[in-house]
């Protein structure tokens, strides 16, 4: 275990916008996650995101350091140089002035921990009147594609029974499983990852003109603008299906049977994972379901992965999660599961020796 | 001129599926356009598709030909050896025989003419009892984005008052401009367009939750497959713009005013671009516009053009068109202007030595 190293945060404040410095100059940005890129006029990056555990870093030498927010619906984490995180709650149209930080290089990223799913937010940029500092690039790419597992859905909650407040308050996808994996790999991630959305089916059949696989082509959620980027992880991680199968079909659903269901997800996901690798050919895939709905859910991603391996992919396996104490909200999994999941997950990479 | 050759059609029926005859094996076929590729338990491939002017080609030696359809939705033209279009009308789940023909060596191209917006139709393939022969790979591919004028709505009506079923029968997707250019270089080509769709608005703001931007990524119109592939045309031509501004603003809209619309139109297509950009580095791409609406759209189209080339996209122009009869069904292009519009493209393609 490291000593804290200097940097730890002091004092800070929330100010207005206005009342910037004209001396601060926006430092470098590395983005982790979807976000859609626009430039000022005076040459200053914003980022608007709408997916889950988005993170920007930099690093500068010197004491001066500023953040400014245009978001009143998300919560953040800040750390510095491996510090403890700082909560910055719905910063709002605010600049966040980090004082007293002590003289010397500084590593900084920001974290958003919670899930929005109608709106979107902008980070403005870290401003600093100190000199930019280089940023190690990562050599290692992962990503993260699901439900409200994979979003850490009220991972953090004291108690199964949440309201909407509770929930959002008591989610930290930055605990969930796939940035503890990335972390543990010092890799970088993307969680494109939505509460209650399936392959085929929603939770409980909403939404039926959506899913995971028509939200997943985009940058935001608003569908307007295509991802296409040349990001392409080493690493693909799907968990979908706990809401395709969760609850019982119901009157005027597209599938007749269970059977129908079944069918449908088996064939969309077997193609969504063939349209991954051909954008991928190169990435290790890991499927990873419950134990749940008496195995429902596992048996069917064991269809998939034959599927996809008779048409020609090689590199894919499943990982089916037992024993878990689904302490979060509503019946998810907790910190200490994605704990245990990231474990799972860790040593499986290592023993494929991913990386 | 060349006189027709051989493998003009003399005779052909269309018959049930049970009937085919078990020694007929299905040949090779090479796709443009699009498609959901499935394969059945005995390997013979179909092909499920909803984008407009899809074709399939294959080449044989010999004199036996059956097609193996299963749309009820969908007007055909199948071509033999360049000889003359033979219509094959909503032909169902049957198997159309091709007889008569002489022995030899044929190329055989089915092309797809209407345009279907919900439904989607399928292609079992073509079978013979004879050998394949070698089909020639083109090298070069060019894509089309647009909406009903890449589409050729209406293009061959003799009126431009048209009910539903007059604007079906008066389609022919094959002779917009789209198709004749890329037939004039011999290119493979993909016409993703969908008539009535925009970048940010629809024709006469219907449908606000869909885009042209929204449908593109996927292979059918449903949205539950995404398109992946190594699909990477050297010439981009988007037409995009007439449903955005050819009606007035309404009330309960997201835009409260022109300027609104015109704003959020030229920012979500110069994003649209960066990211078919990102994809196709070395694309060259042409952004078309008609003058209709006193310039409106073409004037939009020259801020987007500016904004993407101040991005670094450099291989970028706009072609505005003017001077067409739009004789085609309400008001659209006729198989004239698309005539007109393809000599345009043909010409500036040529100027830019793009081949």
């Amino acid at each position: 275990m490291n000593l804290i190293k200097s940097g730890f945060i002091l004092s800070a404040m929330l100010i207005a916008h206005s009342s910037i410095s004209a001396e601060l100059k926006q430092l470098p940005t590395h983005v982790g996650g979807r976000v859609l890129e626009s430039t000022t006029a005076t040459g200053e990056k914003a980022y608007e995101y709408s997916w889950p555990a988005i993170y920007f870093e930099t690093a500068f030498k010197g004491d001066s350091l500023t953040l400014r927010f245009e978001d009143d619906q998300n919560n953040f984490q800040l750390i510095v140089n491996d510090g403890a995180p700082t909560a910055i709650n719905k910063p709002g149209k605010k600049d966040y002035v980090v004082a007293a930080l002590t003289q010397g290089t500084h590593r900084v990223r920001l974290e958003k921990i919670t899930e929005t799913q109608e709106s979107t937010g902008k980070f403005l940029g870290f401003y600093s009147d100190d000199k930019p500092a280089a940023l190690p690039k990562r050599k290692r790419q992962i990503e993260f594609i699901g439900d409200s597992y994979t979003v850490g859905y009220g991972n953090i909650s004291p108690s199964r029974e949440c309201d909407d407040q509770q929930l959002f308050n008591n989610t930290n996808s930055q605990l969930a499983f796939g940035p503890l994996v990335a972390k543990h790999f010092n890799a970088d991630y993307h969680i494109n990852a939505s509460s209650g959305f399936g392959i085929v089916r929603n939770y409980s059949g909403i939404k039926p003109e959506k899913s995971l696989i028509g939200l997943y082509p985009f940058t935001l959620h608003n569908n307007q603008y295509i991802y296409a980027n040349n990001w392409q992880p080493q690493v693909i991680v799907i968990g979908l299906g706990t809401n395709d199968f969760s609850t019982e079909l119901k009157d005027g659903e597209r599938w007749k049977t269970r059977d129908e269901l079944r069918t449908d997800y088996i064939g969309k996901y077997a193609e969504f994972v063939k349209s991954l690798h051909r954008k991928n050919p190169k990435a290790q895939f890991v499927l990873m379901a419950s134990d749940r709905m008496d195995g429902e859910i596992a048996n069917q991603l064991t269809e998939v992965v034959s599927y996809v391996k008779a048409a020609g992919v090689k590199k894919i396996d499943s990982i089916i999660f037992t024993d878990l104490d689904y302490q979060g909200c509503h019946w998810h999994p907790s910190a200490k599961d994605d704990a245990k999941l990231a474990a799972t997950l860790t040593e499986y990479l290592k023993s494929k020796k991913v990386w």
